[in-house]
């Protein structure tokens, strides 16, 4: 099947121990719709085993810019990761493609909104040292899934935020809310 | 001074009670070194209180979206924010210049790398809900200050993800890294 329409897979999936496996499910899915899904992980590092760590980094980085020029869409895993927000390097991939003016989509595990989750944080004990998290700093509330640069990247993508309550433990891996981005994929792409 | 580059400047700094005056601070520092400072609250919102949350967001997201067309370049506040990692609206607003092709500078006062925080906050009571981290969830060690998508962008860029250890307190305010990223943007544009 030539000329699929190609979609970035984005999200913190590349740090489960099993990455390159739940890619192959994500990359399942796409095909059923019509769709290429391109994982980060796609791109072979040349000898890498001789490159320094910042070196890596580098070249990992360069290979998913160039794999993302070559994608028409995202769609990304905004599940918050380590955090009350979403993985930052997500983000980053999200704002990439926006700027080249591509569809981006994306998914979040959780059905608690941004200021909640703020909330619950800040009544927490706080474990990261030098968070910045004062209570004069203002809760950004919109009634949004993440900071609205985020949601509003997706939404004037003619798509939506999608937010799901998946079972405990399951938070990274339940495929639900991925699979509404792909059938809104399909009338985007 | 007519044509002085105009540098976006980006990071949770939107959220401090006294905004605005921040912002002065910051574009001052960016007078003295020849530059123009642009702050994410420059643009007015029009009829903003006729305005639904959703649109508001909306707004200000495409207000954000044309100032950073309008910059040269961004210098990102990329301090930890409520979480391990920096404010996921900056992270897509550093790659957004990234994918326009102007440089990216940030700072971030912490010392303590993005793999010290993640180990930190895994042996915490992590308080957030959802957060995808489990144990065996990989944490990315580059030796970085951030994911690597964020450093890498900077280091193409000419530069460097600047760190400073603060005084308790000011890690959102202290200003000696971002005068850093100012005096590298010289050299860079």
């Amino acid at each position: 099947m030539p000329n699929r329409p190609r979609i970035y897979l984005a999200g913190p999936d590349v740090f489960l121990p099993d990455a390159k496996a739940f890619a192959a499910q994500k990359k399942a899915l796409c095909a059923k719709c019509g769709f290429e899904g391109v994982f980060p992980l796609d791109a072979e590092i040349k000898n890498a085993s001789d490159l320094q760590p910042e070196q890596l980094a580098a070249a990992i980085a360069a290979n998913n810019e160039d794999l993302m020029r070559s994608c028409e869409s995202l769609i990304a895993n905004c599940t918050p990761f380590r955090s009350v927000s979403m993985d930052p390097g997500t983000a980053y991939e999200i704002g990439f493609m926006r700027a080249l003016g591509r569809p981006v989509l994306g998914y979040s595990n959780t059905a608690a909104p941004l200021a909640q989750r703020s909330r619950a944080y800040r009544e927490s004990t706080r474990p990261i040292p030098c968070d910045g998290d004062f209570p004069e700093t203002e809760i950004e509330d919109f009634g949004l899934a993440e900071n609205l640069m985020i949601d509003c990247a997706i939404t004037a993508s003619g798509a939506k935020l999608f937010t799901a309550t998946v079972k405990p433990g399951h938070e990274l891996t339940d495929l639900t809310a991925f699979e509404t981005c792909l059938a809104t994929a399909r009338n985007i792409l």
